[in-house]
């Protein structure tokens, strides 16, 4: 029997994989080539310069986000629908776009099945319980909507070759991430000035406010920000830490840096909102803490955490193959129930 | 043989048709309505507070424009896959809702027009092209994109009842649109300053800082904003205009403003860009100019307009009536192509 040919849909707002910030492209990107690597016949629809094994189906040139030139509406639709177009070539659809390619599904015969990286707001809920009889798969088991029909949580998986275990400890505390409120960048900031411990900020300014009036004012010798950085930039950060701290002030999704430093042996001292507790094994890989000052007084026992049992657990969890094998078998679910339904 | 089952796809911006500001609502209803009128079995999809007598089918409560807490992008994509996933009820869909609407053609059986009311942004031109191969209808010769299979020109149509010609004119000069720099706002003022008449500007401010800098500072007792304004309103204008001054800086698509002033009686002063030489004949229903000095000369004459000739060529070519026997033909066109294809 010939390989099923499966479709990953992933988002333009930046290339797959990203160069930097980008973590619903990274995971689409990670199970198309961890699909590869297992046998699949996988097609990525990403941006044109994306890079993959896969076969890449491109019409939108570059990520929205790194070329202004391109409208984003625009790409949305053109990319969205031209896989939907080519549905018939395909076993299955795994679609990381969000409540819009929702809107396609019921036109075409392939299944999809809709990965939900998050729900951006309550306004696009009535696009999910419309199509809620869909297949869904979420991304922890905390971040769930009522209605849905979904076949199982797979955790996000990551690439550990891209994140050795570092040699030794530092001395920094490290944010990694999009500068918002509900990052709690502002938090770390707190716990940095708590502790005395330097701390290194690291990504993409997405609230402009924020980081104007809760971040900048704090920029000095000990609290420093350094922009976003890649792959590389996180290794280098990584190198140097003594945590990362990650207090976040809303339920996070999944958080993928968190696996990421863990891989690398740094523990997360992370807020016990939302997937925190599904990612981070609390005393094992890091801690859990309701405050700051929870989370300065869990710095005094980062020690304990040991950097080989923080990325054994990483790659028994969320590495790539465990993600894959996860949706593996969500796959043979759909195909038996799509089986049954032609009967 | 049943009547053809027509499915009319109309933009959810604002109500159909709109309580003030909506061309494209307005046009949408306007062949709604005709259709109905002359026999067809018609289904409106539009927001669901609307008003017609076809069939109304609507998922978005209200127009995203005139309800705040409406996600524009979720509304939009709500309502136009609705229609798509319908599409085997109907013998054809016309849709209204631009380049968005064609990404969803190509996965259903039944036949698309679209009528073309503006090319927002070079853009959104790649859909066009894209899906040039679909079935187009233009709002005027003038306002063609290149490679697009137009099947003809069908020019808007309006309610000649919501216009009665007006008693006798007055000595205004009026502004209808939206205030922003295309429509030239600020040369209608330079008008009324070098002829010394009184200037009535209505309509909805959809560039702010175009209204804060170039429209607000020159209001005073001769210049008046009142606002936008609905049927009543522009009555209530037409019946003191001298004339209507749409000097528009960029090519006009087809001023359905220009078609209700003149069914009132009122001449129109117009830029001669764009369609505005389709809809006004020079020196029947008003005059075409190029520049502010032709405009202020032009109003000199307008006294030679006779307004039952005005009134007439509007219900010679801009009645719902001419719209919609103009839509017919097109319908007749697609049904025989459609046949053709089915052999």
């Amino acid at each position: 029997m010939p390989p099923k040919r499966i479709a990953i849909l992933a988002p333009v707002a930046w290339r797959t994989p990203p160069r930097q910030y980008g973590a619903w492209e990274t995971v689409a990107g990670n199970i198309a080539e961890g699909l590869v690597a297992r046998g699949w016949d996988v097609t990525l629809f990403a941006s044109r310069d994306s890079l993959t094994r896969a076969s890449l189906h491109a019409v939108v040139e570059r990520g929205y986000e790194e070329d202004r030139s391109i409208d984003p509406k625009v790409a949305e639709y053109l990319h969205i629908s031209e896989a939907f177009e080519h549905a018939a070539e395909f076993d299955l659809i795994q679609s990381h776009y969000d409540f819009m390619a929702l809107t396609y599904t019921r036109l075409v015969a392939t299944p999809v099945l809709t990965t939900v990286h998050g729900f951006s707001s309550p306004q696009i809920l009535p696009v999910y319980r419309k199509y809620g009889d869909g297949y869904f798969v979420s991304i922890s088991d905390s971040d769930r909507a009522a209605g849905l029909n979904y076949l199982a949580t797979v955790y996000n998986g990551i690439d550990l070759d891209l994140y050795p275990l570092r040699e030794s400890g530092g001395g920094d505390l490290i944010f990694l991430g999009r500068i918002h409120p509900d990052k709690g960048v502002h938090l770390a900031i707190e716990v940095a000035r708590l502790s005395g411990l330097p701390l290194q900020i690291a990504g993409i300014v997405q609230d402009e406010a924020y980081f104007r009036e809760q971040v900048q004012p704090h920029l000095d010798q000990q609290i420093r920000y350094i922009g976003p950085v890649g792959v590389e930039g996180k290794n280098e950060l990584f190198s140097r830490a003594r945590a990362l701290l990650h207090l976040n002030t809303i339920p996070e999704r999944f958080g993928l840096v968190l696996a990421e430093a863990n891989a690398a042996g740094v523990p997360v001292i992370a807020m016990d909102l939302g997937s925190c507790r599904e990612v981070i094994e609390d005393g094992v890989t890091g801690f859990l803490v309701s405050s700051v000052g929870e989370a300065a007084r869990a710095l005094e026992c980062v020690a304990e955490i040991d950097p080989a049992a923080c990325r054994e657990r990483v790659r028994r969890c969320f590495s790539i193959q465990t993600m894959v094998e996860g949706y593996e078998r969500v796959y043979s679910a759909i195909f038996e129930l799509e089986a049954k339904k032609r009967l």
